[in-house]
C-alpha cells in the first residue's frame, strides 16, 4: 500500500519563489502524514502561462535553482513535480537555449528521473511549441523512436520497487496524435501507476470528457491513474483562465476512487493498494461540470483571483438597469464586500424611469454604494464644443464647423459614461471599473470603444446572452437565496437606451435577436471547424429545422424571424461583416476576457483585422436561393 | 537560357479572390513577354497572417478552387506559387483536417509537384505550427527521413529538363534547425536553381542579413537562387506587418544579379543562363536596409496600406506641440492630402504658450486643417461632478463625496482629450484619430488608458524615442525638404504637460531619460535573450562602461545619471515594475502597433499580466552592491 499525496496547489504564474515555498510546506505536511509520494502539477514551480518570460535566461536559472530546493527536500518521500528543464548545451529551433516542459521525480535528496512532455498542445490558448522542445522532437534529434524513450520511472519505497508512468497533461489526450504515450509506457516494461501531472485550464464541460477519457485509459491498462491539476488563475494577457484542479484518482477498472473539489487548493491523500490496482476502494461520484454551478464557480473564482492578483479591492460598476450590469454587480457583490462596490447610474434623456428605478433597486438589494451622475449636460457641452468650434483651412483661411449626427451622439454618450465618469470615479474611489459586455456583443462589436467596451476586466465576455440570464437566475436562487436582481431586469427587453428608438417601455431594444443570434454567433466562434456563411446557408437550404438543429437553437425560430431567404441572407451577412470586420478592431482594444467556454476571445481565438470575405461557394448558394424565390 | 518572371505581388490577406485575379493577370503579362517560369510568393492565394481563419473548412475549399484556376492558366508557362495544401483524408494534431504550407508547381494545365514547407518558424509573430503540418512532422508519420523527401522538381522547358529546388521561406533560414533543406536538395539529385518563395515581414535590417545568408547558400551550392517575397500589409490583430518584397536573384557565386525595389509591387524578368549559373550577368548592389530611409519607407508604406485596408481617408490628430504628435502629423500628411487631416490642439491651463504656438506652426507648415478645443472647462465640470455628487451608503443612508487628487486630474485630462474630444471629432469628421505613442512610452505604460494611448493605429509605437527624432529630421530634410516640423519641437524637452511640474519652459518634462532608458528598455524588450534586472545588474557591477556597451547607449551616461548604486537600482526597479506590471495591463487595450523592429508589442511579444518578479540572483547581487557602498 502506498500513501500518495495529491498536491492540488494554487500555482502563481511567474512566481517560482512563492510556488516553491508552498511546495516545501506541502511536502513538510505530507511527510508528517507519512505519505510515500507527493505529486505536484505540471509547471508547479514557474507557472504555465508566462508569455515570453521563457526567453529570460535569468528566469530559467532561477527556476532551476528552486527545483534544487525541492529535490533537497525529498528525504523519505518521493516528490513528483513539474518544472522547466533546461538543456544549456543545446538550442531550440529558435536558436535560444533548449527548454522542455518536464516532470521531475526526486527521492532521498536525489533527482531520480526527468520525463519530458511528449505531446504539446498547439491549439486554443496553448503556446507550448513556441517555447518547449517536445519528446517527439527530441526523438528526431536523437534518431530514436519516441516510443522507446517513454520509460516508466522505477522508485523504491519501503524496500519495494514501483514503476511509475509519468506523463504530462496533453500526453493523456493523444486521440488526435500519431503516438499514444500511455501505450508506449505499457510496452516499455512493468507499470504500476500512471501519473498525469497537468496544468489544465477550466473549460465548461471539460472534466466530464476528461473523466471519460482518463477512465478508459485506466481501464485499458488495468492500472490506477492519478491526475493532479493545479488551481489558480493564469492568463495570456487578453484571455484569463481559471484552473479548477479537480485532481482525480481512477482505479484499474477506470472507476473514480478519489478527487479534490474543484477550485480549491487541497492536499489530499489516498492509500492505494498497488497489487489491487486501487480496486479495493469504493467508487465515488464526481459532480457534472457542464452546469450553471460550474459556470458560477469558474466566473466567481476567476474574478476573485484576478482582483487578488492585481491587488484591487474596490470596484466601480456602471449600472443601467439592464441585465448585464445587474449580473456584474451581483457577481462582484458575492465576491467582495458590497460596501467596496460603488454602483453608478448615469442617465441621459434617453433612459427610462423604469431602468433608472431598477438600477436603484438593485443597489438597494445588494447593499452597495450608489450614486447617480447624469451625462446629459456633459454630452450637450461636448456636442456644442464640437459643432461650435471653427475648423480652419490654414491654406485658404476659410473655416467650417462639424455637424453631429445622432449616431455620433450615441457613441458620445457611451464614452462620456465610461471614459469621463467611470474611469475618473474609479481612480478617485481607488479601484477599477468593470466592463459588463457579454460574448454576443463582443462577437459583433455591439459596444462603443472607450465606452461600454472599456474596463479593467470583462468578466462576462465569454458568456452568451442566454448564459448571462442563466447566471442571473442562479445568483438570485442559489447564491443570494433572494431576488437581488429584480425580476423586472430579467424580464426587460435588452436595450442600450442610447436613443428614443431603443425605448424599453415601448419594448424596443437591441438589434441582436439573442435566442437565434447567440447560437449563430456560437457556430462562427466556438465550433471546432468554424462555421461560415457558406456552412450556414448550406444548412438553411437543407431546411430551417436542419439549421436549427445544427445551431442548437429553438425549433421554429428561423422561419418566424425570417419570412424570406432574402431576410435570412441580409441578416447573416450583416453579422458576419461585423464579426469579421469592425468587431475585430474593437476586440484588439478590449479588456481581458475571463474564459469559461471552449473558445474565448483573445489569445484563444487569434484573428487578423482583414477584410470581410465570402467564399465563391457561398456566393453561388446565395444566388441559387435568391433566384428561386 | 530561361526567362523567369519574379511576381513580387501585393498579397491581400484573406482575399483569395483578389489575389487570384492579380496572379492571373500577372501570368497573362508574363506569357506575353515569353517568360518560361513565373514565381509567386508563399501563400500568394490566401495570404499568410490570417489568425484562425484556417479553421474554416469553407475557406480552405475556396483556396483549393482558386489554386485550380492558377493551374488551368499554366499552358506554355511554368507557374510556381504558394497556397494552402489540404489533405482531407488526414488530421493534424489538433484533430482538424491536415493542412500544409506548400509550394505548387504547375505547367501545361497540370499540377506537376507540391512541396511542403519543411521548417516552420515558431517565434516572434509566426504561428505556422498552430495551423500547418510541416514536412518534418509528415516525415515522422511516413516513417521516412525528412531529407529523402526533399526532392528537386523536374520540369521540361523548351525540350530541356530543369531541376528546381523549391523551398519556402524559413527553409532558407535553417541555422538553428537540425536539418538543412538546401543541403538535402543538393544530395537528392541534379539541381539547377534554388527557388525560395517567401512571405517574410519587414524588419529593419533583416534584408542585410538575408543577403548574407542567401548569398552564402548560392555560393556553397554553386547554383543560382531566386527569392520571391510579397509586398503588402498583413496583421495579427495587435501587430501590423509590412512586407517589403525586395525579391532578389543570386548567381552561383552568391552575387546579386537582380532585385525588385522594396515596398513596390513589381513583375520583374531575368534571363538566366542555367549552365553559367547566372554568372554571366553583372552583379548589382542593393540598398542597405538598416537605415532611416528604410524606416521611413516601412512606416509610411504601412500607414498608407493600413488606411487603404480599413477604407479610411480622413484623419484626426491631437497635436500638443511635442515631438511625437508632430512626427505623426508630418508622416500622415506625407501619405494622404493635408486637407484630409485635421490637427486638434487641446490645451489646458498647464500647456505653455510655447507648445501651443508650435502646434499652430506645425499645422501651418503642413497645410492641414486646424482647430483649438480647450479641455479646461470640461475637466473642471467633470471634477466638480465627481466631487460634488453625493455617494450614498444605502445600508445606512449616510453619504460621502469623492476627492480628486492631482494624479487623478492628470489622467482625466488625457481621457478628456482622447475619448471625449478626439473620438467625437473623428466620428463627426468621418475618420479615425491616431495614437501617437512611441515604444519607450508603451514599454513602461507612460500614457493614459482611453487617453493618449487610444487611437485606431499606433504608427510610431515600434520606434524608440531616438528613432522618433531620427524620423523627424528625415521628414524635414528628405521627405519635405523644408522645416515642416519646427526645429523648436525637436529641441524641446519632451513633456506631457499635465501639471505645472511638467513645464517645458522651465525645462521640466517626462520622467523617462530617453538617451539611457531607450536602450535599457530595448534590452528588456528586443534582445533575443531578454535582459532582466539580473543581467543589467551583472553588467553594471562589471563597470558602467560594460553596461553602456551592452546596452549600446552613449559612454559616460550611466555614472552621470546615477551618482550611486542605490540610485541606479531604484531606477532599474521602477521601470522593470512598470514594464512587467501596469504597462502590460495597458498594452492589452492598446491600438494596433505598426511593427518595424526585431520585436514589436502585441503578437510578436506575448505577455501575461502576472506579478512583478525579481530573481533570487538579482536580489543577492543587489544586496552585494548596496552593502558595498
Amino acid at each position: 500500500m502506498l500513501k500518495i499525496a495529491l498536491a492540488q496547489m494554487e500555482v502563481i504564474p511567474g512566481r517560482p519563489d512563492l510556488n516553491t515555498d508552498k511546495m516545501l510546506s506541502m511536502i513538510h505536511t505530507a511527510r508528517t502524514q507519512y505519505a510515500d509520494i507527493i505529486i505536484f502539477p505540471e509547471m508547479a514551480i514557474p507557472g504555465y502561462l508566462l508569455g515570453d518570460t521563457w526567453e529570460q535566461q535569468a528566469f530559467l536559472r532561477d527556476c532551476e535553482a528552486f527545483g534544487k530546493q525541492i529535490i533537497a527536500a525529498s528525504q523519505d518521500i518521493c516528490i513528483i513535480y513539474g518544472n522547466i528543464a533546461v538543456d544549456w548545451s543545446k538550442r531550440g529551433d529558435d536558436g535560444r537555449v533548449r527548454k522542455h516542459n518536464a516532470c521531475f521525480v526526486a527521492q532521498n535528496e536525489q533527482l531520480i528521473a526527468t520525463r519530458i512532455k511528449t505531446l504539446q498542445p498547439n491549439y486554443r490558448e496553448f503556446d507550448d511549441t513556441r517555447h518547449f522542445v517536445s519528446l517527439r522532437k527530441l526523438a528526431i534529434d536523437l534518431k530514436q523512436d519516441v516510443e522507446s524513450l517513454l520509460e516508466p520511472v522505477a522508485v523504491i519505497i519501503k524496500n519495494k520497487e514501483y514503476h511509475l508512468g509519468c506523463i504530462i497533461c496533453e500526453d493523456g489526450w493523444s486521440d488526435d496524435y500519431s503516438i499514444d504515450p500511455i501505450t508506449a509506457l505499457t510496452t516499455n516494461g512493468a507499470l504500476d501507476i500512471i501519473i498525469n501531472i497537468s496544468s489544465s485550464p477550466f473549460t465548461l464541460g471539460k472534466n466530464n470528457k476528461r473523466n471519460r477519457v482518463f477512465s478508459k485509459q485506466a481501464q485499458e491498462t488495468g492500472k490506477p491513474l492519478i491526475y493532479v491539476n493545479n488551481t489558480g488563475l493564469q492568463n495570456n494577457g487578453k484571455t484569463v483562465y481559471t484552473f479548477d484542479g479537480f485532481s482525480t484518482v481512477y482505479n484499474g477498472d477506470g472507476q473514480i476512487i478519489a478527487y479534490c473539489p474543484p477550485f480549491t487548493e487541497k492536499l489530499e491523500y489516498i492509500d492505494l493498494t498497488i497489487a489491487a490496482g486501487g480496486r479495493d476502494l469504493s467508487p465515488v461520484s464526481v459532480p457534472d461540470d457542464f452546469t450553471t454551478v460550474s459556470l458560477y464557480q469558474a466566473v466567481s473564482y476567476g474574478v476573485r483571483l484576478f482582483l487578488q492578483s492585481i491587488g484591487m479591492n474596490k470596484i466601480v460598476i456602471g449600472v443601467s438597469g439592464g441585465i448585464d450590469s445587474a449580473v456584474c454587480a451581483a457577481l462582484y457583490a458575492s465576491i467582495i464586500p458590497p460596501q467596496n462596490i460603488l454602483l453608478v447610474n448615469m442617465p441621459s434623456k434617453f433612459n427610462s424611469k423604469t431602468t433608472k428605478d431598477l438600477a436603484a433597486q438593485l443597489a438597494q438589494n445588494l447593499g452597495c454604494l450608489y450614486t447617480i451622475m447624469p451625462i446629459e449636460q456633459s454630452v450637450e457641452n461636448t456636442a456644442a464644443q464640437l459643432s461650435g468650434t471653427p475648423i480652419t483651412k490654414l491654406t485658404s483661411n476659410e473655416s467650417f464647423q462639424l455637424s453631429i449626427s445622432s449616431f455620433v451622439l450615441e457613441n458620445m454618450q457611451a464614452r462620456d459614461r465610461s471614459s469621463r465618469l467611470l474611469a475618473g470615479i474609479a481612480a478617485a474611489f481607488g479601484g477599477g471599473f468593470t466592463c459588463n459586455a457579454n460574448k454576443s456583443e463582443l462577437t459583433v462589436g455591439y459596444s462603443t470603444l472607450y465606452g461600454d467596451q472599456a474596463g479593467f476586466l470583462a468578466a462576462l465576455a465569454d458568456l452568451w446572452k442566454h448564459q448571462v440570464y442563466e447566471l442571473a437566475n442562479y445568483l438570485n436562487t442559489c447564491v443570494y437565496g433572494k431576488e437581488v436582481i429584480p425580476q423586472a431586469v430579467i424580464d426587460l427587453v435588452p436595450s442600450a437606451e442610447l436613443s428614443f428608438d431603443q425605448s424599453v417601455d415601448e419594448g424596443k431594444g437591441d438589434p441582436i435577436i439573442y435566442p437565434y443570434h447567440d447560437y449563430l454567433f456560437r457556430a462562427f466562434m466556438e465550433y471546432w471547424n468554424r462555421a461560415t456563411p457558406e456552412d450556414i446557408l448550406h444548412w438553411y437550404k437543407e431546411g430551417s429545422h436542419v439549421l436549427e438543429q445544427r445551431l442548437g437553437c429553438a425549433t421554429g425560430l428561423v422561419d418566424k424571424i425570417f419570412p424570406t431567404p432574402r431576410h435570412f441572407i441580409d441578416d447573416l451577412e450583416r453579422w458576419w461583416r461585423l464579426y469579421t470586420g469592425m468587431a475585430v478592431a474593437k476586440r484588439i482594444q478590449a479588456p481581458p476576457v475571463l474564459a469559461v467556454s471552449r473558445r474565448a476571445y483573445g489569445f484563444d481565438h487569434r484573428e487578423a483585422q482583414n477584410s470581410v470575405y465570402f467564399t465563391q461557394e457561398y456566393l453561388k448558394l446565395k444566388h441559387t436561393l435568391l433566384s428561386a424565390t
